[in-house]
This record gives C-alpha cells, sequence and structure tokens, in this order.
C-alpha cells in the first residue's frame, strides 16, 4: 500500500518526505524510487547510514522522535499508514498545523464519543496520492 | 479538573510538568502552587515571559509544539486532560514510550475498529492524580 | 570552579541550569545542592536516571546535543566553564540571543583577527556567580 | 563567495544543506542551482515561504536556531562562511561530531591562549568546495 502510493506521488512529480526508517517509511520510498521519485528521510538518529537503501536524501536529526514534528510541517499533505503511535504523533501534529491527513488503515480518533472525522478515510493507496496532490497545490495556492 | 489533579500532585510531593501555557496548564499550575508544589512549564516560544504566573521553573526551547515530546519524556506518568491535537499527540509520544497515561475528558482512539484502549480513562481529578502518583513509583522501581 | 560558582549561585537563591551530566555539570549541581539550591538537569538523551546524582529536576530531551540550545535559552545569565565544543556552541546561542556569557578558563573567539570580547572573562567563580546574578537581574528588568 | 562555492559543489554533484534563509544561505543555494544542483534548506520557522527563492527542498523544523544542529549533523563535510553567532554554533556541533569544517572569513577559536586549528582555513571558496568534497567522500568511506 505505502509503495503503490509512493509510487503515484512521484509519477505526478511530489517529493516524498518521511521518517527514512525500514517498514512502511522504506517501502514508500522504494515505490517513489522506482517512479524516478526524489525521497527525503528525517532520521531520528546520528547517522546518514541508518537510512532505507531508497532514501535519496538523508536528513540527520538526531532528535528520535523529536523529529515527527519536522516531518510533517514539511508536508504540504500528510497520507498516515498503519497504525504505530508515532504514526498518531503525526496525525495530531498534521491537524493542528491545518495540513490534510489522508488515512490508510490507520487511527481513528474520538473526543467525549463524538468522532473527529478530520482524518480523510481511504482505501486505496494510488487515490490516496492523488487527493494528496490535489489537497497539497489547494494549501499552497491560499497561502 | 486541572486545578483539582494539580493540588492533588503536589500534596503528595510530586513536581508538575507542563507545556507552561494557559488554560489547562495554567489551571494545572494553580492547583500544585496552591499546595505548595514546584511547577516546571516547558514553554514552546523564545520568552520566559509567556509562561503562566504559576510556573516555579520556566523551561524556554524556542521550539514550538517539538516541545510537546520533552514534556511527556520528562514525566513518569502523564494525565492527558481535555482535548486539543497537540494533547493527542502528547498522548502518542506517551504510549510510544511506555509511560502510563490517564485521560480525565479527553482523546479516545482506535485501530481498524477495535479499540486501543491503553489510555486509562478516568473522571475524577484527585483519583487521577493518585494513580499517576502510584504508576510513576512502580515505572521507576522496575527501572 | 564549578563547584564554587554552583554553591555561590544557590546561595543568591538562583535556580541551576545545565545539561544534567557528570564533568563540570556535576561538580557544578553539587555545590549548589549543597547550598539548598534548585538544580535543572536538561539530559540529552532519553532516560531520567543518567542525570547525575546531583539534579533535582531532570528534563529528558531526547534530542542529543540538540538540548544545548534549550539549556541556555532558560538560562538569565551563562557561565561558561571549560573548553568542549559543546560549551562552544552554548556560548554561541547565548551570544546571539543577547544573553550574557560569563567564561571561566573557557574559548576565546576572534573573527578577521579581531578579538570578539563578547565573553566576559573572569577568573574567580565566585566573583563569576555573582556577576551573572547581577547580570540576570538588570535582564530581567529591562525587558 | 557563497555562490562560488555553491557552484562548485553543484558540478561536482553534491547536494547542498544550508538554513535555507537569506543572505550567505541564499548565495549558496544561488551557485548551486545555477549549475543545476539540488538545495535542501533546512527553516528555522513554520513556513516553507520563508525558504528563499533558490530552494529546492524546504524543510520546516519550527524550531528557531535549534535546527542549526540538523543542518550540520546531515552534512558530510562543511564549510563556514563569514562570521554570525549562528555560523559559530554550527562549527561547533561539526567540530564536536567530528565533521570536517573548512572556514572562509569565519571565525578563529582558541582556548587557554592556544589556537584550535581544527578548523580548515582557506580563501578560495572552489578550492574550499573541491576540498569539502574529497572530505566528505573520505568520511564515507570510512564509516
Amino acid at each position: 500500500m505505502a509503495e503503490a502510493a509512493g509510487r503515484e506521488l512521484a509519477k505526478a512529480g511530489a517529493i516524498l518526505i518521511c521518517g527514512g526508517e525500514g517498514g512502511v517509511m522504506e517501502a514508500a520510498c522504494k515505490g517513489a524510487q522506482s517512479a524516478g521519485g526524489i525521497t527525503v528521510g528525517i532520521l531520528p538518529g546520528d547517522s546518514r547510514d541508518k537510512a532505507n537503501p531508497y532514501v535519496t536524501i538523508p536528513i540527520v536529526t538526531g532528535m528520535g522522535s523529536g523529529r515527527n514534528i519536522i516531518v510533517v510541517k514539511s508536508a504540504q499533505a500528510v497520507i498516515a499508514i498503519g497504525g504505530g503511535y508515532g504514526t498518531l504523533s503525526e496525525i495530531s501534529f498534521a491537524l493542528k498545523n491545518g495540513i490534510p491527513v489522508i488515512g490508510l488503515n490507520t487511527w481513528a480518533i474520538s473526543r467525549n464519543n463524538q468522532v473527529d472525522s478530520s482524518i480523510i478515510v481511504m482505501d486505496n493507496p494510488e487515490e490516496a496520492a492523488r487527493l494528496a496532490i490535489d489537497l497539497a497545490s489547494v494549501s499552497s495556492n491560499t497561502k
């Protein structure tokens, strides 16, 4: 799913920004690279050598999960895939900053028994990528 | 609610750590100070002058919401009150780091239609404070 | 030297803020604690257990040397003792932010063969502590 | 000088990483872009719109000068040009992390009346850029 989303983003000419590690992040970078895209990995540790092999531009923060907010703020739209607590922190920061969030198999959140429907729930990664591109353009134009 | 929790924490000799701003944070600091407690405010901005008047020790980060993870990591137990997205990011970081989270009128989270029950839901702030003290002690002893 | 400076700061009622680790930081905290002062350790790592034994309030950043700027911004005056590169980064951030810097056996800096005399060079730690208190008061009053 | 260094770095296929703002940073990005290079701007503020016009990839940290350490850690070699205190903090972090630093019209540092000659002093920006490339390769191979 992440690979398909990454590929579609790259096809549209977008730069993929992620945490630069393995798992979902690696799959997304792999997809983007397969379509000739640039991938930026904002790494938690102190060494570029920990980036997954599909990261074009490793950014070394040495700030652990403190780097999650940088991943989010650098994005014009966020696609959240899967459900770790790190992902939930990124969803939180995106919503706080008014950056659109599209969710694929990820968290649902609610307050006082009322669902917060700010996360746009989708299940097709290519469609998610195309919507992300659209939302990013809108967000740029209105700034 | 925050004031009552802060007061109870201070009575038990705990140091209150929060984001140092107004609203829930100020109420918690006010409660703690009324019981003679020390309050630490981890501020997002560049000036100690933005701390609420009940902060004993202002820590100036200049990192915006990037400071949320410091508030959490500095705590031995977290009481989340109310429901902003910043609070949700702090819940996320606490759960990721295995720091116990007690929730008062705050977020509920779920994945794939299954509730994640890691947040301990309570409604009495004094009881929440006492449980936080207990959980903090356990967490210290097992380290 | 650090111990003497820490003791004098605590005698004057100041809160000592430092990086919370061993060496110069530990000596300063030890001095402050011997005079009944509060010491704050802004730690680089992920665990409060790495604080030196004289830290009253450990702040856990998980940001490595990225926490140096927080140590500086939280201070109203800086006493730089000794000469690691981390100390030099803290001197830099203090001067950039207009926070007074007193140096004891520390770095000297120059540009284009001209000494930058912004660092106040002293050799007596008690006098350095008293000057720091004076400068902190001035800096607070003019804000 | 910054423009010439940026151009030479891009000619060698290097990615230019800087703070993304105006002045020296803008000149370096302009030079790199004129030779078809990629430029990364690690921004202090909360908006990509504050990047200089020659930044290809804006990284938004919202961490003020706290982002200086990220600029440095992401680099394999550092060219310091000019003499602000922010630059001095970056020199400090590079030396602390064992990343080679080449200085053009920048700070000189000394301890106890002894010059610290870790900064490689040069005056020709093209030569500085070529040395940076060489040092970056060495540093990668020995990791």
